[in-house]
């Protein structure tokens, strides 16, 4: 790690060592003051949110402080937000699946419309086009592979589709083949840098959107329950944790967000946990369930939070207020969803390692998915090894 | 996506509309003096390849010219890493997965400490030792899933290691979840920036390198052929490129390595084919694996050299010459595998779309991942559905 490398290779002469593993190069003040000057100048071009009201609203408020006057805005959307969910889970799973996909499609715009401004891409050949391209086949790939897991059986009965379903990764891997050489061949010399750092913009925003979009599109599939009871305590967390820090907030929690305290954290987190009581015994009434809902409570109201405070930091580090304004009081979308991509990803982990651990139903319709000798291969070799291991002979 | 937005939400009054999504500002020359200063500065503190050659060598070639010299070192590196890798291949299937996960650590390596350099990370709190730690769970994620996937039967007749498969996907998350909060506890006012961009750094790493070399462990897995040929069909590319452009090169083929010709792309794509076929009939002398071999060989011919200009793109981007400087004549380890990663995909996507077209051997060793009862609820539910479909009577 710490080999010894020299600078400036062509026999020039200098070879001053500089340990690049564990550089001690300290910032010269030159350095800060070039650095802060070029974050400032970046900054500067960046797209703002605006807290801009509905005009009736504004007018309606002008008598109030602007404490209660974004406490009242803020109320009102987060009302509309939810009737807004509920409609949409009374619209059943197309509906919320459509749904994922338009929200998932606006985050990525949000973080990418950042990065374009951060690095000021304006005049840089094909940058818009590939990321919406690189969105494009990301979530060709991922949405068919949630499709083919649950309707493989129904796709293959058309050949035309059969052929999408057999070769699904290999047409995914081409299209994006053909954008990672587009990037390539997009690259302009002056521009070198720029380029690159979007290109690992627009990946981990597909990290962070697209896959976890799709995880939460697995979730609906293995029961809408994994959806909207996730949903909801995210929700309940957010708001309980603003209520209880607008009331009684007095310790700042976190230097990232100034304006969280540790009384909207512990009364965010134990109405979650009371929530996710209430919704174990009220609703579902079933032993197990109660101790699901304990530990997704739990999840979302410890660690759920961290999604805000990174997205906080994010915010913080490229000097913008919100991720956008499409909801009065409350910013861009992505503020909203920050910590419901990371609680989408801990419900799939938790499916997969306490429900799903293997059912005969899922594997028996890949078995379905074979040729008709392959599952008959598959069957008199399944029947020799139940039959040597004395399985057989047991009452079913 | 051109909403208007208005810059500084706080009624400053400065209301003047700039579209965000279609920004058309225009660098001031200000701005790019001060990037320039910024991009130099930065580069001034980065690691650099050396050429370094070992003495022996050096004195006895004092007597070529610099381009003959380098032919010398760069052939006989080439011989010595071939012939590693057919030691290591004589070593067998555990040999090269440890090699695949030094080579793995190393490219790591030599990626990150680019990114430490870039954003001089000097003084900033945990940051070795955060990217560390995502590059330990992202391993032990991946490798798990690799080692339940095929060792999986036996794993679970152990005690103990049963509950590490059985919850291996949780306590993975949980051992990411661990480092994710760390991250944003250690963020630190000043350098929010830097730390988002190493943490967005670290994680494109983890997904070249990583999730990468991950497929390639499962390549082997599906027979060596699937590891020995693609890799020496990039070596050969790589090296017939050279050779045909040392000798012909005349025609630049792209500008982000002007040391790469038209002559060399073509003669290495022509040399890959060749090689391909020669593979495909003499060594193994089955009509399907000629296709093989010329599907592989065109796409390590044609696609693969894009993972060079790609590194070349990148190394340009920060101003470096090499990733590091452990193999004269050719740079760091991943100045050499830059195209085998990319490779590597192609040959899990090419096997997975092609070849494995779901076997009923592997879906009968899922089976026997299920509980006896299952299994054998499985076995009725396949009895039933074969006899509906009159299948059961066919002859096998």
């Amino acid at each position: 790690m710490s080999e010894l490398r020299h600078r400036g290779g062509d026999g020039d002469g200098n070879d001053k060592a500089e340990t690049a593993g564990e550089s001690d190069h300290v910032d010269s003040e030159e350095e800060k003051v070039l650095e802060d000057k070029y974050v400032d100048i970046m900054a500067k071009n960046l797209p703002q949110g605006t807290d801009k009201t509905p005009e009736i609203l504004d007018s309606a408020l002008s008598g109030l402080s602007s404490r209660w006057r974004n406490w009242v805005i803020r109320g009102i959307f987060t009302w509309l937000m939810i009737g807004a969910f509920c409609l949409l889970i009374y619209g059943g799973p197309l509906a919320l699946m459509i749904t994922v996909l338009c929200v998932q499609v606006k985050c990525f715009e949000e973080i990418i419309n950042i990065g374009y401004a951060v690095y000021r891409v304006h005049g840089l050949p094909w940058f818009r086009s590939l990321s919406w391209y690189f969105l494009l086949t990301s979530n060709y790939f991922f949405y068919g592979e949630n499709l083919i897991d649950y309707f493989g059986v129904v796709i293959n009965r058309t050949d035309y589709l059969h052929f999408l379903v057999t070769y699904h990764r290999f047409i995914s891997f081409s299209l994006y083949c053909v954008g990672f050489v587009w990037f390539v061949l997009s690259l302009v010399k002056r521009y070198y840098m720029r380029q690159f750092s979007l290109f690992a913009w627009t990946h981990v925003a597909l990290l962070i959107v697209v896959t976890q979009s799709y995880l939460i599109i697995q979730n609906i599939f293995e029961g809408l329950i994994w959806f909207i009871v996730p949903v909801s305590m995210i929700i309940c967390n957010d708001v309980m944790a603003y209520v209880f820090g607008f009331f009684f907030g007095k310790t700042p929690l976190i230097k990232l967000s100034p304006k969280k305290t540790w009384e909207g954290f512990i009364g965010g987190g134990f109405s979650t946990v009371v929530f996710g009581l209430v919704i174990g015994m009220e609703k579902f009434n079933m032993y197990p369930f109660m101790i699901h809902s304990l530990a997704l409570s739990i999840f979302s109201s410890v660690i759920g939070p961290f999604g805000g405070f990174f997205a906080s930091g994010f915010k913080r580090a490229f000097k913008i207020k919100d991720f956008g304004d499409v909801i009065p009081g409350h910013g861009g979308i992505m503020d909203r969803f920050d910590c419901q991509f990371l609680m989408a990803t801990f419900v799939n982990v938790y499916i997969t390692s306490f429900i799903r651990t293997a059912t005969p139903q899922k594997l028996l319709q890949q078995v379905y998915n074979l040729k008709p000798e392959q599952q008959l291969q598959l069957f008199y070799a399944l029947k020799e090894s139940l039959e040597n291991r004395n399985i057989l002979n047991m009452v079913p």
